[in-house]
């Protein structure tokens, strides 16, 4: 790939940065400075391309369209983020302070309740149906949670039940941004259901290579410590895979089960986990969803957005953050 | 007042249960349960009430749209309390567990996020203008919380401070129903404002009577224990009048300004609290806000339900939970 993934759609991804922080503006200034805070703070925002690609992919020209609704998808998400972050109690995030350190609990949980509304306004006015695919994704992402909570340091967890939960969490609102995306160009049914099925076998990659560099990342890098899952006793597939190795598996087990897990601990398991086949295994499933991802969407007509898309999801399978 | 104020719309309010709980509904059983046991433990129901009024009162004929708006807005205010439940450690509301203390602080910041999806869910399909009035509340609504937490302990806190709280904390959103019933009404542009003015106000009055109870209520009646407020070191209007008085002024500014509060101190300061003028000089603010708000909709056309929201305004000042 001489040029990214994204350059044919690098002028209406700039018009998202610019929508997101006019959007988040509020009559008191902490407020708004949170908001931005987090918005504003990078981000792949993956979820704003896939909408702006699928809406093209479908023969969409009216490009406002789409860059408000994958504004409002990334601020919904960001919202999320704030407090995924308060709940996993992380520290760092995109290389900076998460919110709730850099200001207070309180004021986390409230500016991410408002940026919710804020994605909402943006929605608002475009097809009602767009907020039925948001709504969905949205008890998806509850779900997701929930049941990774209840795999807290289980190592009953199998790679079904991490499945379920990375569907919930990430692959279905990658799904919803890319549905709303191609409804709102007016794809036929058809052209609408496949990009939805890319965009959910790219965000189950996506999630599976997030998972792993938690485990091999760089963190100057990765803007983040390594390891914090594993801290948090979050079950991912490199320790699922890993806790299945002859040699390895039963300490890696014992590591995960421990309810109070120390600095020392994860150092241990991070060593054991890179002799077992575990980080090569993910790749693998990563790849293979990735691959799946791109022949679902070989019914549409050849168009730049299209090898963008399947861009993205070779991106999303090699990228190291 | 023979009647209650709310007889003339029990059909619509008991709609409104049904819709609130039918759009509740998620594939994953426990977040179903979790945002019922929120939305459906009793509660007053004065925001559908304020929309399904305002609604009739402006000549609307189809009682299927307020009832869609008010249940939408009662479920982002529960959301919105399950956020506050957790910002404050409250521990029991309405009678019975806070939904963090019940279930997870995990699990509820997540249900209280699926809540405000469902809630504008509900909103989707209705005029675009309703999620500009529910946005601009809820930018107040944080803002609100912002400067209230700023306050906390901190007796420098004047009555126009708590006014400030209060209007973003409470009386926008009342507002945003009042308008929002009344514009998809087709009221006129001078009876959506005058509801609005109506509620906003209402709203203030209804904060300071619900603070004033915090100080005076029955535990038995109210479903929550006594004094929880100056327990968080939050600054309330009865504490602020006490603040000024002469001869107990002193003590209860010391009181308020400790930072570890304990049951001592509360019991100390609500026993000060009763000596002084405060109690009466807020159930008389009250009250001309209430007498204010019923004068700005004179200017609607008589009904029963004109009727039913000056009823609303006085059952606000005189209610005793």
């Amino acid at each position: 790939m001489a040029e990214p993934w994204h350059s044919c759609i690098d002028n209406e991804l700039a018009s998202c940065e610019r929508l997101m922080e006019e959007s988040l503006s509020f009559e008191n200034a902490e407020l708004t400075e949170m908001c931005r805070y987090v918005v504003m703070s990078g981000g792949k925002r993956l979820r704003p391309s896939f909408c702006i690609l699928s809406y093209h992919a479908c023969g969409g020209k009216d490009s406002a369209v789409p860059v408000s609704i994958g504004s409002a998808f990334e601020i919904v998400h960001s919202a999320t983020l704030i407090h995924d972050d308060i709940n996993d109690q992380g520290e760092i995030r995109r290389g900076r302070k998460t919110l709730h350190k850099q200001y207070s609990l309180t004021k986390a949980i409230v500016a991410g309740d408002c940026m919710f509304t804020v994605g909402f306004r943006l929605l608002s006015g475009v097809a009602s149906q767009i907020v039925d695919y948001i709504a969905e994704a949205s008890g998806a992402m509850g779900a997701g949670e929930f049941i990774q909570k209840d795999y807290e340091h289980a190592s009953s967890v199998t790679e079904e039940d991490y499945m379920e939960i990375i569907s919930g969490k990430t692959a279905k609102l990658f799904k919803a941004c890319a549905m709303s995306g191609a409804y709102v160009a007016g794809g036929d049914e058809k052209d609408v259901s496949a990009l939805g099925q890319f965009a959910y076998e790219v965000g189950l990659a996506f999630q599976i290579v997030d998972d792993v560099l938690d485990v091999t990342g760089d963190p100057g890098n990765m803007g983040k410590a390594v390891g914090t899952d594993l801290l948090e006793g979050k079950p991912t597939l490199p320790v699922i895979y890993a806790m299945q190795d002859p040699q390895y598996g039963g300490e890696i087990r014992s590591l995960f089960e421990e309810p109070e897990v120390s600095h020392e601990h994860v150092r241990r398991a991070l060593e054991l986990i890179s002799k077992t086949d575990s980080i090569p295994r993910c790749f693998g499933k990563a790849k293979r969803l990735a691959e799946g991802a791109m022949s679902s969407i070989d019914r549409l007509e050849d168009s730049v957005y299209k090898t963008a898309l399947k861009d993205l999801a070779a991106y999303v399978v090699c990228r190291d953050r």
